[in-house]
This record gives C-alpha cells, sequence and structure tokens, in this order.
C-alpha cells in the first residue's frame, strides 16, 4: 500500500483541504504529479451546514469525512495531518508545526480564513464564531447549558439572560444560525419543567440596512418576514458596541445575555504574511488572473485566502464554497496541464450558479440570475442542492435521515452536552480521581453567581 | 408547560441516570410521587456500546439520548442537570456542586462507577478507561492520531510504537475494544501510503488463565480463536506491571506502544463515603435484600454504586446493565407502592438473561442459561438485542443503518480527530489569534521528539 512517490517527479503541496484545497487534489487525480496534502484536521468539514452541527440537528460525522478516505484511490496523493506554519518561497519549502519542511515545486495555499472582530479580539471568547467542529460542538454546549441553567436557576433576571440568544452579523451564517436557535427553542419546550423554552428570545443584529444584502431587496425582505414569523427579533442599522462576560450593547441599550453567536466578519489565514507579499485589508493575497500570487509563477492562493478581482468586476469574489471549489478545480487542471507540458490554458473564471440562505422549516430563499425562489419550494431546492453537494454517498442518506426524522417528529437527535469535562466534574464530586477535579464544574458555571 | 410540583408531595431525589437510575425514574411515572433526576450530563448513555465510538464506528449521538427527552411525558418528573457533591442524610438533603440542596424523602443513589488502577493511579494518563461520551472521543482521537503519526513520522522504532495497542483486560470491553481496533486498522489500510496500517499490532493482557471468564470456558476459547483470526495476540496469565508514556511492562518484556486502553478494574462512585457507610474493597454501598442502604430505609443504592449478595449465591451481582436496570425498575415499583399506602413487595430478585460479547464482524458469543450461541448466529443476535435495548426509536433507526453501512461497505463513517484544539493550532500557525496558541500544536505531539 505505499505510495508511488518518486522523487523525479512534479512535486505539489496543497495546504488545507476545504472547498479549494479539495477540489485542487482530487482536479490532479490522474496527472503526472505527486500530490501532498497537509491540513491540521484530519477530515474535510462541510462549513455550510455547520450552524446545523451547532443546533443540534446534524451530528459533526455528518458533515465532515476524513480527507484520506476522500483521497483513497488517488495512488499519487499522501495526506498529512500537520499544520503548516510558514513558507520560505526561495527554497521552495513548507515549514510544518510537526517540524517537517517539505518541498514543492508548485505551492497551492487554501487556508481559508477566521472570524475578525475588528480589532475587539476580547469579543472572541463571549462570542465565538463559527468555522470547525470543535467550534460547533462548543457553540452547541453553550447553547444547551443555557437551557439547562435556566431551568435551575432562580434568580429571574439570570434566567431572562440564559434565554437570550444574541447573533451578530446578518450574512447567510447569522440568519441561518438565529432561525435554527428559534426552532430548537420550539422544540426542546416540552422537556423543562422551571422554564417557557418557547419564550426564549432570539436577537440578529445587522449593520446595513437590511439582511442578506447579496441577495434581491424583496428576497430578504421575505427572509425578514421569515425570521419575525418564527420569532426572532431582527435589527437592522444596528451596531453592536461593546461585548463582555454576560452583557452586549446594541446601539445604546444594554443586553444580558448569556449566548452570543459572531457571525459578522472574516480575516483571511496568515498566507500573505509567510510570503510577504500585498494583502487586501482584510488579510487576503491579492491574487492574478490565473490565481497565481504576483512574482510568483509557481504558488497558488485560492479561496477564502485568496481575493480575486474578475475582469471588469466592480470587487472581489466573495468567500463562498462555489467560489473556493472552482479555483481549486481550476488551478488542478492548470497545474495538471503544465506538468503534461500543454497550455496552462486562460485565465480564471467563476460561473456564479447563485445564492441560497434557509430560514428554518419550509422557508428558504434561492436566487440564480432572474430566477428568484422562496418559501417552500426554495427550501426544498436548499435541502436537495445541500444534500447533493455534501461529500461522501454515507453523509447523503445521513443527513437526509436526519432531516426527515426531525420534519416528521419536531425531534432534534444530537442534543449532546460534550467536552466540558463532565466526566472530571463528577468525579471530583463522586469517585475516586481527585486529581482531576476541574476548578469549576460545569453545572456551577453560574448557578452559584 | 411548568411541572405539578407540589411542596406535599413524596419527594424522590435519583441521583444518576444511567440504565439503574433512568429505570427507575420511568418506573416512577405514574406515582404519585415528585421525582427529581439529578445527572452532570444532559444525556443517557448506552454504555455498552461505547467502545464502537472509541473505534469510529458509531457517533456518539448515536448511543446517547438526552434525559429530559426521555423523561419528557413524565410531567412528576424534573431533570437538573448538575453534579452531586454530598449527602446529608439527617437532614435528608442532596448538595450539588452547583450549590443547590436538595430535599429528598427517598433517595435513590445510581451514580456508577469510574476505572481503578489498583493504586497506580499515575497510569491513568497514559492509559485511560472507557465510561463516557468524552473517554469515547479522546480514545478514538489517540488510536485516529496514531495512524496519522505513523504515516508521517520517518524513526523505525516510532512507527512501531504508533501501529502497536494495547488493551489491558479480557472482560467483555477489553475483548470488545480489541477485536474493534483490529478491525479498525484493516478498514483504514487503503488510505494510506506509507504504512501498512494491517500490520499494527493489538494486544489483549488478561491477568488470569482465559479471556471472558465469566463464560462457559468453550465460549472463551472460541473468542481467543476468533480474535487470534483478526490478528489479535492474546496474552493470558501476564499482568501489566508498569505503564508511562510510550512504554508498558507486560511481565518481564517492554513494550513500546503509543496507544494503551484500560479495561482491567473499575472502583464504586463514592456514594458510601457520602453516607460513611460500610463499603466493599472497590468502594460498592453493600446494600440490602431490598437494596436500602443499613440504617437508612429511605435510602436505595442501586447498579454499580451497590454490592448486592443475592440469598444463597457464593458472590455479588456482576456490575452489568440488565442488573442495574432491573435493580431501577425494582426500587422504583417498590417506592410506587409505599407512596401508594400498599405493601412494599418482597426482596429484589435478579432475572440472568444471560451474558454477551461480540469480537468483529460475523463473530460473538452468548450464553443464556444452558443455551450457547457463537458464530454469524451469535453475531446476530448480540446486534439485534443491542439495537433493542437501545433507547429511542431514532437512535436505534441510525444505529442499524450504521452497521448496515459498514457491513456492506468495510467503511467507518465517524473517523473525526476532534476536541485536539486543531482549531487554535492552526490558528497559532496562521491566522489572526494569536492569543488562542497552544502550548504544543496536535500533529507535533510526537514528531519533532
Amino acid at each position: 500500500m505505499n505510495g508511488n512517490t518518486q522523487g523525479s517527479r512534479h512535486k505539489v503541496v496543497i495546504v488545507g483541504a476545504g472547498f479549494g484545497g479539495l477540489s485542487a487534489a482530487m482536479a490532479l487525480k490522474n496527472a503526472d504529479v505527486d500530490v501532498t496534502v497537509i491540513d491540521r484536521q484530519n477530515h474535510h468539514l462541510f462549513q455550510p451546514l455547520l450552524y446545523q452541527v451547532a443546533t443540534a440537528a446534524l451530528t459533526p460525522a455528518e458533515i465532515a469525512a476524513p480527507i484520506r478516505s476522500v483521497l483513497k484511490d488517488q495512488m499519487n496523493t499522501t495526506v498529512f495531518m500537520d499544520a503548516v506554519i510558514g513558507v520560505d518561497p526561495k527554497e521552495r519549502r513548507v515549514h510544518t508545526a510537526g517540524g517537517r519542511d517539505i518541498v514543492y515545486d508548485t505551492l497551492v495555499l487554501a487556508t481559508g480564513a477566521r472570524h475578525s472582530y475588528f480589532g475587539n479580539d476580547s469579543w472572541a471568547a463571549h462570542a465565538p464564531g463559527l468555522k470547525t467542529i470543535d467550534d460547533a460542538t462548543r457553540l452547541r454546549q453553550r447553547i444547551l447549558l443555557a437551557f439547562e441553567n435556566a431551568e435551575m436557576v432562580e434568580d429571574d433576571r439570570e434566567r431572562r439572560a440564559d434565554l437570550t440568544f444574541l447573533i451578530v452579523g446578518g450574512g447567510p451564517t447569522g440568519v441561518e444560525m438565529a432561525g435554527a436557535i428559534a426552532e430548537l427553542a420550539r422544540s426542546v419546550s416540552h422537556d423543562f419543567r422551571n422554564i417557557d423554552a418557547k419564550s426564549a428570545r432570539t436577537i440578529l443584529v445587522e449593520g446595513g440596512p437590511r439582511i442578506l444584502p447579496q441577495f434581491d431587496e424583496k428576497l430578504s425582505a421575505q427572509a425578514e418576514e421569515d425570521l419575525a414569523e418564527l420569532g426572532v427579533e431582527v435589527r437592522t442599522n444596528a451596531m453592536v458596541t461593546e461585548i463582555s462576560d454576560g452583557v452586549a450593547k446594541v446601539g445604546d441599550e444594554e443586553l444580558a445575555v448569556s449566548t452570543m453567536i459572531w457571525a459578522a466578519g472574516v480575516q483571511a489565514s496568515r498566507a500573505a504574511q509567510w510570503l510577504g507579499v500585498e494583502a487586501s485589508r482584510a488579510g487576503h493575497v491579492v491574487v492574478g488572473p490565473d490565481l497565481t500570487v504576483p512574482g510568483y509563477p509557481e504558488i497558488y492562493a485560492i479561496g477564502d485566502t485568496a481575493s480575486h478581482m474578475p475582469e471588469g468586476a466592480a470587487r472581489p469574489l466573495p468567500g463562498v464554497a462555489p467560489v473556493a471549489k472552482q479555483m481549486g478545480q481550476y488551478v488542478g487542471h492548470r497545474i495538471k496541464r503544465i506538468a503534461a507540458g500543454k497550455d496552462p490554458g486562460g485565465r480564471f473564471r467563476y460561473h456564479d450558479l447563485g445564492s441560497m440562505a434557509t430560514i428554518g422549516r419550509n422557508h428558504a430563499i434561492a436566487e440564480m440570475g432572474r430566477l428568484k425562489i422562496r418559501g417552500l419550494i426554495g427550501w426544498l431546492f436548499w435541502g436537495i442542492a445541500h444534500i447533493y453537494f455534501l461529500i461522501g454517498f454515507r453523509n447523503r442518506i445521513a443527513v437526509l435521515f436526519s432531516w426527515i426524522w426531525a420534519y416528521i417528529t419536531w425531534q432534534r437527535g444530537v442534543r449532546l452536552i460534550t467536552g466540558i469535562n463532565g466526566t472530571k466534574a463528577i468525579d471530583a464530586a463522586s469517585s475516586a480521581q481527585p486529581a482531576e477535579l476541574p476548578p469549576t464544574p460545569p453545572a456551577s458555571r453560574k448557578a452559584v453567581a
């Protein structure tokens, strides 16, 4: 089973196995090159459905696939689970946290993005964002613990704060998150005795004049209406000016909120810094028409790492999955042609397949050129498209099953609170291993405050 | 939706929602009492399948159910997610880590057990056991990272250690774990380029003369044969005398092992200490014929917390799920009868339904009285029984689907490495939040050693 790694072949190193990196690797399947894919995680993640993990509708495994499973039949491809910490473009080497130096002839940087708090980095601890499986399970833990705590606590103010959810940012992620939390609150209401979970407040704050500004105005108005129907309070033209533990300031109003979620801005990975090249304000590598980095024809930057201005366009392509995917495919095919001694082909052209966002049960909006869909049809369309694009046949069936089950029963199957050292908390309390005692047991998070 | 909690009704407090506690709560469904169930976790866990989560065959959500979901239709029952830290039997109060004092008229202690390292507590960090979802996902992470590291590492000795798995304890858990790891190694072998995952060594160490000593000798010989067929090295009459980072001493032999798993002994929870009553050597509360604690007719101890000697038996009942479940049902019905002013009924009687253990694909053994089953029939029987006993109709379908899928495709769907601050590791390397930098990125765990 050892790979056919030959020292003499052209070496392609792909950093990151998100939509961009994985597409590039897959496009190189039969190319006469050696491919090394490096990712800090062992799995490719279908980020568009990550909010459903955070709101206990899907399990992590349903939206993730081991990178090496996806690429197992590509005998020219090796996968390393390691974190890249720098690039030496002169020596053509990639440095990893694992202490490896990996030599490349061609480098593809697809390292994605993280959240940006616009200089207020202290907000991150109180209003986390959603990029990885661990982000999602931590957020799921916070949301579910808020209900648990509300059920137990005796102080009215604290209970209100526990039953208030604030989402910052009215783009697709913020809208989908707000809708999903409102639905979660409805679906769990029969499980509690001391609180009315349905009375939970979900507040969506957007700085601009309307939510989902990338959509047609009518569709974004429809989305706002759909959210209102679910009980979500949408506040447009509203700025969050302060976030601290349990308190958010929206304009002049101070809100007591236990759970806050950040969906307002992203910052590209450090790729531009590694290379010492020009970056956009948000840290993207500004790439040329063929997605190479200026001055480095052998280095490509794609997806959320890159800023690409299409010919004649007013602004760069957005940081969404289809852009990353098409960039990866383009770069993969280009490298393959170059390796085969063929003409590398023309510039990158993005084919806009449209945008979609779901608001909740039976409600979504979709816009494809002039075609605008909403309501139940939009929702079914959204569901089919997401199932279709999920990697791995098994995951498709599993997600479909989870969705149909949830639709019929109104139940969520994945309401697990994990990773809180819960084990250790009771060890602390009741078992034979006091050495594992955490400073504060999870359930006491706020109860004694 | 607020419960009909009346101050005057008889108050039953159940600590722990494992098989024992949950059965007791369910048996009190229509009783004229107020029930409070306290658990440090929000979910009931189907522990017999936990090893399948640790070996990436099932997801955590498939074998867990939120306690409040299970009990949602019992309007006399309130669920608190909190950790009990003590009991005041004179005042009839339970103290929790969340700072609550909960008053009871009747108390049911079903707080389970933890691993025992027989005084070698330092072994716990190197050879963890398997009791909770977090234990299982941590173990899954260790096992999968061992393969990842082996694929990358250049040192032969280190690679051998990464591809060696040691399981201590030849009871059902150890046997099932050993079989599952051997199967995992086979199923992932196509995904790697630099290693032959199939060559991984799985070593099962048992101190006694045979594995699965609770079974008939022929069946345990069959299990040993089945394990050998999977490539597991079974060492009986062998003692682990030392465990440290990456090294285990079995008898006189020193083994270099990256992944060790403890399945050798348990220690009851602290319930006996809380009450200041007689405990067995392993910390169990020694209960009377009606499962009450001597001197406290209003306190019951059940499941792995209790030691119960049936009339005329040579030794106490084993710490297995059916015992806990039947004890819970017995105690629930007894409390119900007492609350209704009826005769409490006779002593507890355990109905032994037999024992089962699975070794791997198509192989299991089962013993029900004189009936002894093995091979494919045993395996199907094992599967059907476990699906049947899983709580929650949704989980049954999901597990069935996962098993059938894995059987047909030989693939495991859940090979996720999570909870290793993987996110943060690459942040450290490549993004805008250096504040989140962990001391050592996960992938470098050993690579630079």
